[in-house]
């Protein structure tokens, strides 16, 4: 496999995932990035500095909605172009190493934000959650031996709900398994909801899988407060006005077709910041949106 | 097959339908009754009355939370212990007519109801509704030729809404058909949302399907107005906190087991009074809750 092939595979492979949250896929990105760095062929450094930062940019591009990929993506990028090294073999090491220090400060954030989210969680207390987030599955590892429980939705059209429920089983977190439709029943019976996000946007509003703003309006209803937990990285200038939703392959949905039917996969929803009762990142819990310029 | 047997097959029928809207399976109900008026061995008039009392309230028993079945089948039993007949074959043709004419009354509500919704919708309006309602299937059938296009979910765990869609396509709607984690995104994009009911509480609560909260609570969030259509046999007495929510067997779910994960299956939810805007049956549009003393 060539170069060329090589870089439309792993491009391919991040546009096709719907396994990985956005964090993960992020780190995922810096593991590409930082194989190609050491292993692409390039006369001097100035073509390869090129040919990462185009690499860095097609995989951003695969994935708009997703935060940290543009975020995470973008600072190895542009920590990359300065200083240019003389040496090809140096601009391989210290492309590769940066790849590996932002992956670890990712993950470092995700279990800093975990640990702030567990210890808002009363011992017995039932969380309600939607979607899989790797986040979540870390705030649950820190509740599991407090009796907390949970309740996961299957998370249509892919069941993501399915293999958190499963990560849930493992850690012995006594889980109850709803439908998409019942979260207007069950965020009723819970102590508290919590999501992660795929973006925070400049105005606090969520960006993740679609279902999370019934979620959030459902929690609302019966009074039971609603928290997004995640990394930093997931910080996102745009407004929500900016947003274009981002639609996956209908045939993800597994519906017989019907003349003049259209099946629709709208992947994401917006949760507008004033349904969230709090943000928890690594640095703490916020209980209030930023105050941003409008303009 | 003797009665006893055909009166568990019937039984076990009405507990078991998952297809048929609270309406229609109230009519069905209906049918039963006149076919067992009709056939079932009684010594006199006064053993025919009672069996045939006894099947309607077994019949009644499976399923609670559905008011037609209350209603019409409890209107059937009233109409026929009073007066009794001295002949058993007057009572036969007397409880078969019956259930003819109680079936014939909510047919013509539900179709009188959908004209006054169908009324409602401007041309070229888009429609979001959820689960499969015979009287909703009316209201498009009003529709169709208007231009009115459909938003329907899928409905799970048994997919109704791909049954709607079907109908909605053999009449020619044009129609998106989406999982329900996506109705925070396309309430906002319909004109309208409309449901059916199982049920209308005292106090003008929505006892539906299971998802239909959700919908309510996206409509309100979006500024788009939330209709529920239905005959008034659908209205009860019963006030919320007197509800107890149905729930079904959870395998319908088909998730694969997992040790600590107990899959749920609430068939319905709650939607209050004042996320309805408008409450459409035969008798026209109401567009404010019944006032009921709280007592």
């Amino acid at each position: 496999m060539d170069d060329s092939e090589r870089r439309q595979r792993h491009i391919g492979e991040i546009a096709a995932d719907r396994r990985r949250g956005a964090s993960q896929l992020a780190r995922r990105c810096l593991e590409i990035l930082a194989e190609h760095a050491r292993t692409c062929s390039a006369r001097d450094a100035a073509e390869l500095q090129r040919e990462l930062a185009d690499l860095a940019d097609a995989l951003r591009a695969t994935r708009p909605g997703m935060a940290p990929v543009q975020n995470l993506l973008g600072a190895w990028r542009d920590a990359l172009q300065t200083p240019a090294d003389a040496d090809p073999a140096a601009t391989r090491a210290r492309a590769s190493a940066l790849a590996q220090q932002l992956a670890a400060r990712s993950r470092r954030a995700v279990d800093e934000a975990a640990a702030h989210a567990a210890g808002l969680v009363a011992e017995g207390a039932t969380l309600i959650t939607h979607s899989l987030s790797s986040t979540m599955v870390e705030v649950f590892r820190r509740l599991a031996s407090r009796g907390v429980r949970a309740v996961v939705t299957e998370s249509r059209p892919l069941l993501e709900g399915h293999t958190l429920a499963r990560r849930l089983s493992a850690m012995g977190v006594a889980t109850h398994y709803i439908t998409d439709a019942q979260m207007g029943v069950f965020a009723g019976r819970a102590d508290a909801a919590m999501v992660g996000a795929d973006s925070l946007l400049g105005d606090g509003s969520v960006l993740n899988k679609a279902g999370t703003l019934l979620l959030a309006l459902a929690a609302r209803e019966h009074g039971v407060p609603f928290y997004v937990c995640c990394e930093s990285f997931k910080q996102s200038d745009a407004m929500p006005g900016g947003i274009d939703l981002e639609e996956m392959d209908a045939a993800e949905l597994r519906a017989a077709p019907l003349p003049g039917v259209t099946p629709r996969n709208v992947y994401f929803d917006l949760t507008p910041a004033r349904l969230v009762s709090g943000w928890i990142t690594e640095h703490g819990l916020r209980s209030r949106a930023p105050v941003r310029d409008p303009g």
